[in-house]
């Protein structure tokens, strides 16, 4: 609780948000995720200050590892991933709470063990039977480890003490088995215990979009049908699926990042104002206005699915999908999907929505790009505006975090002609305090209780419920279009904006 | 007429506007203005490509030069002062159309020596009788020379031939002197023979004002009573009067930037939407909101005018307004002056035109801020958004030409805490052209009788209508209130936005 800490009295000033006594529980504990990410974000988390000084980590997982062995392992990943400097008092302190416990997901004698390691850190550590499980494993998984958290009596919330679960994509592959798996979790956790992860959710410039719209009086007022003309969501990928194949093929990109980080781009760029900024008022807005999204009549015309061809990338030659290692060379997965929604309320009708995703593009970038309807009119001679494009707003989410503004301003010169010009806004160059990573803000969320950012049981069924129709759409009719590695997706998503008289942003 | 010339090509692709067979006769030729600014834009418009092969130039002193000792004046302010790199094949072309009268403003021989050289010209050049008067002299000179130009009939028009009269500031010291001088002018010259020159209008990001109102679909809808708390347009200069005492002393800071810079910057920003980008159609907007401005009731609570003392300037000790040489030491003049004006239409009812001006203050500096008001409601906490200011669009007039957008952005961190961030868009980084002089601009327009940017005669008068009863009650009132020089002006000033719960900015 030092108030003096650096680290903390940079970022969070005005509101220290500090979790209180509770511990967090990691199934999965070996894998990537753990390593790269939740890892180093606790360390950071105790690092500026923002975990009590009890906190305790349990991994569990298959590994014969000792407790000494596991903490060695989060050394080094905190070592090799940690955003903020290592200091060796908070990692002694750290470390006093790091247990291990081996097993199977199916092996009772594992999760009694478990139980009692959580009573052990009570009683040591303080954490006051505050527990968060974080499932960072295969969503085949999710339905056992739920129930053996229930069989074992882990998830009951007794004497005050809390019990929370984390969840990672995917929520589901459709609408049918996400509900079956909400049924299966919600038996266990009540709708306010669970948190599922949405990384996206997490970073700086997507928390930006409801600054940028309600703390100020600028945009609010265009925000609308009378002046946008259309929204552009990207996420652009440059790499391939890397050893990821036998996840991704059947899944493909529109499951796996529409579905969820677009959508809930989508979400945030158009809800209407929440009465206030908690979890309750976000999720009210964010279902409201999933619930009326609208599929265009022609799914032929208004969704595009491609898949990556052998091409050039970063000077490298880059093999196609269906050449990847662990793909059938038959597979129709989509590594690339653009699809056009429309908002059936008052604010949005008639402004398509384009969002995008997909692997081995041009270059690694996610951006949301308002774009505004030109000038109704303009007084000034046509000769002189003729480059002139659209006035646009865009958030870039990452890389190269921040907001650009895109409008017509005089070119100099002794006649009135006008050009496109953009200021920018840069993250890295306004704030001195570096951006906490996405996962840092979402542990310390989930052990605070604060459900802001995580998105609930009726959004993912409401984005699934967008999706399915599209995923049948594709299944019955032909296969996805090839792009060559290294472009930005195939002639056809192109043609489909050419369609509406507008083209995609080269980002 | 070369369209091969890189200068001109760079700059005026779309429109060349090229002057057509013309000359320039500058009376007061011997002038620190005809040298500095005249003489090189010239010379600058010419290696540009914009002005006719048989371009030629008359100056007109009552310095003992030939042509030659003339010539050799303008190639010394040329090398000196142009904007564009010297090229001798430009010069010898631009040189041989240069000629020199010599005479007193009422010596008849000297204007029939004009005629004749003019008509000399005609034949040697080709001028085809088309030229341009600009009196650069000091004002009391103004109905002389007009006179005599008309009783040596240089004013007319004959044969399809143009003849324009150019004017600098001060039109008048007030509405009455203006009122005579406009008579003067236009017994001898037509309206639309009449440029007077507010050379501020010829500046790159002045005419930007209308690219970005008109151009754009972002900011007209917020540019409003709706949506703008207030405007504030600024001139400040950290210079003090300088060698000027005789011609300021009794005129002042209202009179001197005000009455024209200042009121054609507040006409630019709040008029309405002009039918066309054509001179009528702007002087009937700019006129139309000039005669809607409104003086606050009581004068002195809503006016501050302020005299420099001494202080620091640029690490040197500045003298007093009153310690000036030449300067009457129970001077009232104002070398500061502070006035809130609103604009009684429809847009702008109940929005403060706050319009400040100095010399001897913190920098050099010239902006217009559109100061936004609060967004009506924020859903963060009050705490995560205390140090959030009010958005504001600032359009930097010099130096520094560009525009900044205030708003307020997320905060990296694990709250949602809010702070103001900018963005920028610098004219100097965003084009490669360099802006052409304001002159530049002008001289082009005056040869090619294009009046858009030259303030007319209603305008002058409405803005002498407006500072007229301001002059009349600080002449009955006190005396000007003292500052310190390099600071921002007198506590008055401060206070006066203050009492409306508001601040300068400090730019």
């Amino acid at each position: 609780m030092s108030s003096s800490n650096p680290l903390r009295d940079a970022q969070d000033r005005r509101l220290p948000r500090i979790a209180g006594p509770s511990g967090l529980v990691i199934f999965g504990v070996t894998g990537d995720l753990s390593r790269k990410k939740l890892m180093p974000a606790v360390y950071d988390l105790a690092n500026r200050g923002l975990l009590p000084p009890g906190f305790s980590l349990i991994g569990f997982a298959r590994r014969e590892w000792e407790d000494e062995d596991f903490a060695d392992e989060v050394y080094q990943a905190v070592k090799e991933h940690a955003r903020t400097p290592f200091r060796d008092e908070v990692w002694q302190q750290l470390s006093q709470g790091m247990r291990f416990v081996q097993g199977d997901f199916d092996d009772d004698e594992a999760f009694e063990t478990l139980k009692k390691t959580m009573q052990e850190l009570d009683a040591a550590q303080g954490t006051g039977g505050n527990f968060a499980f974080y499932l960072s494993v295969p969503p085949k998984f999710f339905p056992l480890v739920v129930q053996q958290l229930k069989r074992h009596g882990l998830a009951d919330q007794k004497n005050g003490a809390w019990r929370r679960a984390v969840i990672e994509k995917p929520f589901g592959h459709d609408l049918t088995s996400a509900k079956e798996l909400n049924e299966i979790v919600h038996e266990v956790f009540a709708p306010d215990q669970v948190f599922r992860i949405d990384h996206y959710l997490g970073k700086e410039t997507v928390q930006n979009i409801l600054a940028l719209r309600f703390a100020n009086t600028l945009f609010e007022p265009v925000w609308n049908r009378s002046y946008v003309d259309h929204v552009q969501i990207t996420m652009a990928e440059d790499i391939g699926i890397g050893g990821r194949a036998g996840y991704y093929d059947g899944i493909g990109a529109a499951r796996d990042v529409i579905q969820n980080h677009l959508l809930q781009l989508l979400a945030l760029t158009a809800m209407e104002e929440p009465a206030a900024f908690d979890a309750n008022a976000l999720a009210a807005e964010k279902t409201k206005v999933l619930g009326a999204v609208k599929l265009p009549k022609d799914l032929g015309k208004s969704t595009v699915r491609g898949q990556y061809a052998a091409g050039w990338q970063g000077g490298a030659r880059a093999v196609g999908y269906l050449e990847e290692e662990g793909i059938n060379p038959a597979s129709t997965t989509d590594t690339y999907a653009a699809i056009k929604l429309e908002i059936d309320n008052r604010r949005w009708a008639g402004v398509p929505f384009y969002l995008r995703t997909g692997k081995r593009l041009g270059r690694r970038v996610t951006e949301i790009a308002v774009v505004f309807q030109r000038a109704p009119h303009s007084p000034f001679d046509q000769t002189a505006t003729e480059e002139l494009g659209q006035n646009a707003l865009v958030i870039r989410v990452q890389p190269d975090e921040g907001v650009t503004l895109r409008f017509g301003s005089k070119v100099p010169g002794t006649s009135l002609e006008v050009r496109d010009v953009s200021m920018d806004f840069a993250y890295g160059e306004s704030f001195t305090e570096s951006s906490p990573e996405a996962y840092e803000r979402l542990i310390l969320d989930v052990l605070l209780g604060d459900a802001n950012l995580f998105p609930r049981t009726e959004e993912v069924e409401l984005s699934w419920k967008i999706l399915d129709p599209i995923e049948q759409f594709w299944d019955k009719h032909g296969k996805p279009a090839q792009y060559e590695s290294g472009t930005w997706g195939p002639v056809e998503a192109d043609d489909m904006l050419a369609r509406d008289g507008r083209s995609w942003r080269r980002p």
